[in-house]
């Protein structure tokens, strides 16, 4: 059935209704199946416009779920989903179809498969292309325990260009593992896929041939005449008669229509009796079923919930401030480039790309590859720009250090999603940038207080001719002025925003970085009215170099330093604060606030911040107690 | 020519003596270069003997160096050396060669290539498969500039399993970029290449045939009835009819004997003609034309200085510490999985794989993809060991975050080479994995103050069930006694190792990290003789989780804290102590000794160790001049 609207009553869905454990899908009839796929589909559009998230990849895979789940014995056998955004039609048939109305939500059902929500969820995902790798991890163990089991890693098209999944497939042929890979092929990243493997995968396409595999495990080549070559958004590269993976050693099966659950299922049980590693190539469509999601597939990756309320804000979000300025400063400066590893619309790049195509250079999912691609423009005497979500930061960590800052080389960062995310949960928090950046020389860190200071802040490291990041939040700005002309701020300086009861001589010094800044401002003044003591706010600006010589000149009248970040205490900017006293031989108390040595559960992104003591009332009241502390040690 | 002998005198080189310019090179006759590369070869030989260093790699690119140089146009046609430890020819016919045997040592040249040394070292390595992606970005920045070269990445079998290169790959066919990559294909990384990749070209070079090119630059098929099978390590997966690279959308030319230089002169001049992606398939010898080193190829990867006076020490290098508890522990618990990306031999594994081969795994050069297996083995009830350099695990740090830690799986980490790395430099500098581990959750992390220390707490990470990761040094140890009882320490358990002038009630409290913990004790003994004041000297242990109590516990009687470690100061162990000291309230003044915010050029580690400030003298001459600085403040 191909629908056209989202239901916003629960649809009627009485066979899946007796779903409660994959075993009972398995006990129906293999006629039953198209019914149950179907059902499937219409709760799942129903369940996602009531949670909200992602939304056509899960679509894409209804068929595929409903045949794994009846063919392989889960959970005994391993489905690892890789990515895990297109989860939720395996949560609904392993026992978690009510609670899916929950997903993203705080105390809901999580945006991806984790292992502490159910023992179907072998693996903890997020991060794209780690399925093989884990499942093979799962195969190697389990030959070892002489306790072999079915270990089916499903991963995407978009996640394969990823290396890690190649060195993973260059790993699972040097062990001869047993090894099931199921390639859902939809074309697609988020953005459309790109490069050499997608051109590859287009010519497959284009041969119109598929290995299939007959019941008794023998493999014959099937023709398809009725294949269009247009009906894929790549063309080839090459003809198809280099198979990469059979070329690294897997045996190749397909493509075949991912949307044919009878032949998925006569395919897996086939399959099954084989031995080693095999890479079953479907093909699928993603928002399949749906009209408008099967027509316009980017903006229907992921859909907010049906009866949000709008919000109230016309603040722009902090990418299209990062967008925006990237077109005005490349307008104004031909060197400029921009790189994304497959997030151009997340990042806020459309109209860049649009605008400068030939200056824009999506790489596919490679975030190692992205950074040290930017590195080789820089030596050509060029000045690219790596837009990059602060968690996927951490993929190029090695690449950042190596490549970029070893060589002092003049590469800019425009670190998105930084702090805490929100729904989408720990997986995609960005709470470790400070850390991981700070501790590596030659580098310049930046965080701004609202969406104006975003932009000249990445004006600021664009011209600074070195490696500088720039990272900021998820969500949108505070819908201050944005100045068009942009002007770099002086390297290293810090602004002095409030101060409160100057008529005091001692003070409590706050020392606020990036998206706490105005928090702690709200604070301060509460706190003003509460002490006879100065209050004092600063935006720190640089997380690197420090405001030195400011918090020198401060500390004289400090009675209580207090740091404020959104990000993980440890080895954070409030630690760099704690470095610098301790250099300068400031003996004060100081109290540091930010994230707590844990990993956050999703919630909104408000309801984080005030769970982590990180929102105005928050500050407040720590800065309230450690005061008071203070005064009666005094 | 075939030696056998390392020579002691610098031989006779009349030709290369000429070349202090690649364009000398370029102005001989093509039959001129057999000799250039005899004398280069032997030159190598010679300089590598003074020096000790690299050395298999090296014997193996003389006629791949010497044609690059013939048919380029160096310096602005660009060469990228991937890994660079094959870059002493290039440096030798770059105008460095009479340097060459300073090579490694202090104020000498780079072990690898490195931009702020020579013009002609167009991008800095050091570690494995960047080339493709530097390279790349120096073509599209050239093509955008429209001011073309030729771009050259040469990089061997064993860093292409690293998925960063795929990456590359993928999107250079993306862009069409006009690149040239030689894979230089010896069948080695450092041990044996391993995996489906290296299969495949034991597949191609199986099928007797190659892609050459004519000087009009059309390719043509040629048999080779001479090539025999069993001259390879590896045996082929499949058959050759599918080839990864054109699959991928390279042009492909080869395999090549990538010693006969006259050959290989042909193909690039006749290569240069063509555009797009290029790869081109050499097979060498490492160790080639000096006898051992061809007959034992692991071995003669790296060399010892010939003069060097034997080390004095019978103490145990730490990788073979490492390796013995491994195997011990191995021996008590059939849980334990060993896992290493390409480092057997240098992470002391080679009696474990030995012993256990079924519990030993190569994963090839793919940190990333040996952390998340790591992860998929421990969710099958197992419990892996992943042996990783400090300076790579920069490169699996994303999964280490997300795949492990955040699942809170149980995984051990054994990380060699921590802290200063001597001659390798700072590429190879373990400097920063305090900082970027610490600011994980669920993370313990520990550093021995010697080897039966770093034997103990490897059992003590071993042990617990979340992930614990042990970081030691580079080289040997004290020649303690090694107890070969396995014995867990607390968590979180710090030891005090020395007090002295015990009579005062006043105190400096070093805490002391890892390899600074002896060094901090004799800094302690001297101090303690000039000044009426208690020196205690705490061995730390745990980076995370600190022993909080006692550091609370010393606090009363502590005038000055002092924190001493091998890292990083920002963000590193001395930072934790500073946070604690905040939270818990504790004002005093504080010292943190440490690495700067500097990249350290090479030197010996002793030498690295001491221009730091990290040996016992350093140490107390600076706790001395803080000490001073506190008794005129008080």
């Amino acid at each position: 059935m191909l629908y056209t609207e989202i239901p916003t009553q629960r649809p009627v869905t009485p066979l899946l209704d007796t779903i409660d454990h994959p075993q009972q899908l398995r006990s129906l009839g293999q006629s039953q199946l198209e019914q149950v796929a179907d059902e499937l589909r219409q709760y799942i559009l129903y369940a996602a416009g009531q949670s909200g998230g992602h939304f056509g990849a899960n679509l894409g895979v209804i068929e595929l779920t409903v045949a794994l789940h009846y063919c392989f014995n889960t959970p005994q056998d391993r489905l690892i989903w890789d990515v895990g955004h297109q989860a939720y039609p395996h949560k609904a048939l392993t026992g978690r179809r009510e609670q899916l109305v929950t997903i993203r939500a705080k105390d809901g059902l999580a945006a991806f498969p984790a292992r502490e929500e159910s023992v179907f969820d072998t693996f903890g995902v997020g991060h794209s292309s780690t399925a093989i790798s884990a499942g093979l991890g799962m195969a190697l163990a389990r030959r070892y325990q002489k306790n072999p089991c079915e270990v089916v890693a499903i991963i995407g098209d978009g996640a394969m260009t990823a290396g890690m999944a190649f060195e993973a497939m260059n790993d699972a042929v040097a062990h001869n593992a047993d090894l099931m890979v199921v390639l859902n092929d939809n074309d697609m990243s988020i953005s459309c896929s790109t490069g050499g493997f997608a051109k590859h995968l287009a010519a497959i396409w284009e041969s119109g041939q598929s290995v299939s595999i007959d019941d008794d495990g023998q493999a014959y080549v099937q023709s398809h005449p009725e294949w269009t070559y247009n009906s894929r958004l790549h063309s080839a590269a090459t003809d198809a008669a280099d198979n990469l993976f059979k070329a690294i050693g897997f045996d190749y099966f397909g493509p075949f229509d991912g949307h044919d659950v009878q032949q998925l299922v006569q395919v897996f049980n086939a399959l099954k009796k084989r031995k080693g590693p095999r890479l079953i190539h479907i093909y699928t469509v993603k928002g399949k079923g749906f009209a408008p999601a099967e027509a316009d597939q980017i903006k229907y990756h992921a859909i907010g919930k049906l009866n949000a309320v709008a919000a109230k804000t016309a603040a722009p979000k902090y990418s299209d401030v990062f967008g925006q300025w990237l077109c005005d400063e490349a307008a104004q400066d031909d060197r400029l480039l921009a790189i994304t590893p497959a997030m151009c619309e997340g990042s806020g790049m459309v109209k860049f790309a649009k605008q400068y195509p030939e200056r824009f250079f999506d790489v596919a999912i490679a975030e190692q590859h992205a950074v040290t691609l930017a590195a080789g423009m820089a030596c050509e005497g060029l000045k690219p720009v790596v837009a990059i979500y602060s968690t996927f930061l951490q993929r190029g960590y090695d690449q950042l250090i190596h490549d970029v800052a070893l060589q002092n080389l003049d590469v800019t960062f425009g670190i998105d999603r930084a702090g805490l995310v929100g729904e989408d949960g720990p997986t995609h928090a960005g709470a470790y940038d400070y850390a991981f950046m700070r501790t590596v020389p030659n580098m310049v860190i930046m965080a701004p207080k609202d969406e104006n200071e975003c932009r000249q802040m990445m004006h600021t490291a664009y011209l600074y001719p070195g490696p500088a990041a720039v990272r900021y939040p998820r969500g949108t700005g505070y819908g201050v002025e944005i100045q068009q002309k942009m002007t770099a701020l002086e390297i290293g300086k810090a602004e002095v925003v409030a101060r409160f009861n100057d008529q005091y001589d001692e003070c409590i010094t706050v020392l606020a970085f990036g998206s706490r800044v105005n928090a702690s401002v709200e604070a301060a003044q509460q706190l003003a009215k509460q002490h006879e003591t100065g209050v004092c706010v600063v935006n720190m600006r640089f997380v690197k170099p420090l405001d030195e010589q400011l918090i020198s000149e401060l500390a004289d009248s400090t009675a209580l330093f207090v740091t404020v970040e959104e990000h993980a205490v440890m080895a954070g900017a409030g630690s760099a604060v704690n470095e610098y006293l301790a250099k300068a031989q400031i003996v004060k108390p100081v109290l540091n606030l930010g994230l707590d040595d844990s990993f956050m559960h999703q919630a909104a992104h408000a309801q984080m911040l005030k769970q982590a003591g990180l929102d105005a009332q928050g500050i407040e009241n720590a800065v309230n107690q450690a005061w008071l502390r203070h005064i009666q040690a005094v």
